[in-house]
């Protein structure tokens, strides 16, 4: 496991933010056939990276037939064990009819989908089978299939989940999404899209740019449209978008029975029966595999000021995050990095920001307004001890720096390169932020590790990067209890485990403080009703003592 | 059923957008005990017109008497029939001991229950019970008997509804939640509120005002929040701030084994599990009886520009009205009215209105972007014949002028005093809007009724008031025709049969064309898991002919 990590990492701080797409460009096998009739998004993409792809391809390989035991070293928090029973004949052979070439049974590929790239979760067994459907017509009948003989399944996105959702405990069929990338219709004046969802958001907003709109999720580097929605994920301009809740128009979604639903129609606004939308959204793969996403879409800003501002304690920082909040101001992005991060910032790209704690803002809309907001947020921030704005002034400047900031993760393996992170994703009512932030980072900072903060502050959702050696038991331990503080601290503060990461495997333990038991049980009776046989992505979200 | 609905416009034409609570306050037993503790809202409101509602209460109570016989002429379609079981003895005793003095058998109050205020929709039983709840937990107590004794619930709000959502087909026990009224607590830093069901959007802004904050979503007076989250409403404001769905943080709900579940944490934002806050909101009282909701509140806007802007055609208004959508603007209102609606609000307030296609805008922010918007948007309608803005300039003429619009439904009553009135509610992609809006214009000014068209235009979502003579059943049919028309244009644009005021059980003859079987079977399996007895809201939301 060690080898397949360092190697990931050493890729992080070549070609990081692609190194997602990069790897399921190359280590699958390729579709023998492509889904006509529609633009293709990831084709020219992954062309595009080609030479680098093959470039390393056999270091791949081999660092990952290295690396092919399971279970061993960890806390047990971290491995999900699972019972796993053999996959029928019968069912492979119905498998093939429908995928043809496009599934594989390959070690090297099961292992692959069996860790999910970005976590340190673990699962003590790997899927059987991985199946590559190009259609819904196939999803439907892969997962009929299944439920018919009872056996597991795991949709399978962009694997950048940080809480093991796409791990295969049971074993079972793993569905990879990723030749189910098309844009299917484009509405312009309604500013809607309707895709595939193995699609990145960033190839989509690639697509999208020359019609002047775009998607305003922007998660983990390698994220895909499907997994975004199955995990109610977010990012830095939730603070104006909103979340995937918002942004979602509709879903095709199979579920367990192999029924097509489609949730909704393509209207903004709805009052016609139960939010069967909002229901799949965040149901991570346990009600059903999604097979197309309608997205509701936003003009381009015609001008954006983006700016960042010091200040001596990150208490400062997030005290004006919040007054900027409370002050009506629709600002599009308020990040709080601290004095770590932003050393880890330098340390990945060759910056010299001044390492104390820093808010990045972005304010947008026309010039006039932009530049209101600008200045009404600066004298907020001299209310608080801050330092005068520094701008990005052109364009590209702007972009490098939320780039930047997008890397965030794979600039702490800069300070670290050999170690595992811990990330932690608390989101809390806005008025406790500041008091969270400090509480952490006094704990952060008495603690033996290096840890990082960085907040989405306008919505009181703030991650640590939490370093630590995986081979030394006693740092993977300190770095549990620190995710555990921050957790139970947000909770009491009427908070949330997962502001937008998800349950998966590594939040289920928090759920029934969170919510409490009926509305753990109610979860159950509606993944019962809809799965009866519990072939949806097993032993994740709803925790294993939960009783009907 | 005539005398009730006659009186009842003649109230409208007196006191309109008050009539709702009035009737609230005084054609119900008073509580005995109000709760303690915590502000009550409702109860300086109905004093403060209590002289008023003394003064109407005879003239309500005569009238009532005289119109007790249930079905009599009318569309079958607009007449639920259920059977009826009686409520066992036991159960009655049960609901004493619970309740207390606070629950009535008495006929009076039991056919005022029977029948929703606003609508048309009737069925053929009352229910037999009325109970005030006043906590939590009498409401989990109600719950607990009626389901142990199979015995139908209908929660009862503001009893706005216009697609017959209250009505006891079944009979058995209506939860009247007229005493939960209270502010639980408001968490100005926060900008969130957490409240009793039974409080009214109305009554809560007038609390919250001198906290510079407010709730965006302003359906028709009268509205209370539990039923505003039931319905999954909207309103005018929506364009800017969502609907429900996105302004409520989470609910704590009442479900039909007597639970009570807590939906989510307080945080802005949350990937912790199953959407059970968005599962609840718009399910019409059917899988739950809603106890509590956190709303994510509003800073009122320092400054607001609201003008008014005339059109030689209805086309022109809805091209202006997607034209400012694509450009951006983050307009606060955009609502469109046809010359006939301008003709009832001159008439029922006394203006001198020009009687042809009108926008009406809201702008707000600070004064300069606020001024900056309105000059771009006065642009993009001088673009499509667009008159010079009108504006109104000081704020109790704005005021004025969004509580003649609010009350647009009332003001078509001064033009047919003695009608019913049909109204519709489709939703559509902003791209189809203009279309939709003169074919159905095109239809309705053929038609020898009378009709007005009011569009939240900025959402894609337009009504129709379609004035008839109960009397006549063949206008009756005809204001079925012209619903059925524009519901189905709607859908084949790929729209919605209801954007904002819910199935009930007007709309479930829709859905299955709207989302399929595959959707609804998918309701009606969370239904049966959660209501296994079928007690909550029976009738309502899921079509009959669904089968699992």
């Amino acid at each position: 496991m060690v080898f397949f990590c360092s190697w990931i990492h050493r890729f992080r701080s070549s070609s990081k933010p692609i190194y997602t797409n990069l790897i399921n460009s190359f280590s699958r096998k390729l579709p023998t056939n492509q889904a006509v009739g529609s633009e293709n998004i990831q084709k020219p993409f992954a062309k595009s990276f080609l030479p680098l792809a093959l470039a390393l391809i056999l270091d791949c390989l081999l660092l990952i037939s290295k690396s092919k035991s399971f279970g061993g070293k960890g806390s047990t928090d971290y491995v999900v064990k699972g019972s796993h029973k053999e996959v029928p004949q019968e069912l492979i052979q119905e498998l093939k009819a429908i995928c043809k070439d496009n599934m594989t049974m390959d070690y090297d590929e099961r292992y692959f989908h069996g860790k999910p790239q970005n976590s340190l979760h673990k699962a003590t067994n790997i899927p059987d089978v991985i199946v590559f459907p190009r259609s819904e017509e196939e999803v439907s009948k892969i997962v009929t299939s299944c439920n018919k003989h009872k056996v597991p399944i795991v949709p399978y996105g962009g694997a950048t989940s940080i809480e093991g959702h796409t791990l295969s405990p049971n074993g079972g069929v793993c569905i990879d999404m990723s030749l189910m990338t098309r844009v299917k219709s484009l509405n312009v004046k309604d500013m809607d899209v309707v895709v595939e969802p193995g699609i990145g958001w960033m190839e989509l907003n690639e697509y999208l740019e020359p019609y002047g709109l775009f998607f305003p999720l922007d998660p983990g580097p390698g994220a895909t449209i499907g997994g975004m929605c199955a995990t109610r994920c977010s990012g830095s301009l939730a603070v104006r978008y909103g979340t995937m809740r918002e942004n979602v128009i509709n879903l095709k979604v199979v579920l367990a029975n192999g029924e097509v639903v489609k949730t909704g129609s393509r209207a903004r606004k709805s009052a016609a029966g139960y939010d069967l939308t909002r229901l799949m959204i965040g149901s991570e793969g346990t009600l059903g595999v999604i097979t197309e996403v309608t997205l509701r879409l936003q003009k381009i800003p015609q001008y954006s000021v983006v700016a960042m501002c010091n200040f001596p304690t990150i208490k400062d920082a997030a005290e004006v995050a919040i007054a900027t909040m409370h002050s009506g101001i629709q600002v599009s992005r308020v990040e709080l990095l601290d004095e770590v991060q932003v050393r880890a910032l330098n340390l990945a790209n060759g910056k010299n920001l001044p390492e104390v704690p820093t808010l990045m803002f972005e304010f947008i809309g026309t010039e006039a307004y932009s530049r209101e907001q600008t200045l009404i947020v600066q004298k907020i921030a001299l209310e608080h001890n801050g330092t005068d704005f520094v701008f990005a002034e052109d364009p590209e400047a702007k972009k490098e720096l939320w780039k930047i900031r997008k890397e965030a993760l794979w600039a702490c393996f800069a300070m670290q390169p050999n170690f595992e992170a811990m990330i932690t994703d608390v989101c809390v009512p806005l008025s406790r932020l500041a008091e969270l932030i400090s509480r952490s980072k006094q704990e952060l900072d008495s603690s033996s590790l290096v840890c990082t903060v960085i907040a989405h502050a306008g919505d009181g959702n703030f991650h640590t990067v939490i370093l630590f050696d995986p081979n030394q038991e006693k740092q993977r331990k300190e770095a549990e209890r620190l995710n555990h503080f921050m957790v139970h601290t947000a909770l009491d503060m009427e908070g949330t485990c997962t502001g937008e990461h998800g349950v998966g495997t590594g939040k289920m333990k928090y759920l029934e403080k969170e919510l409490g038991m009926e509305a753990l049980r109610t979860m159950k009776r509606i993944k019962t009703a809809l799965d009866p046989n519990g072939i949806m992505n097993p032993g994740k979200l709803i925790p294993p003592h939960v009783c009907l």
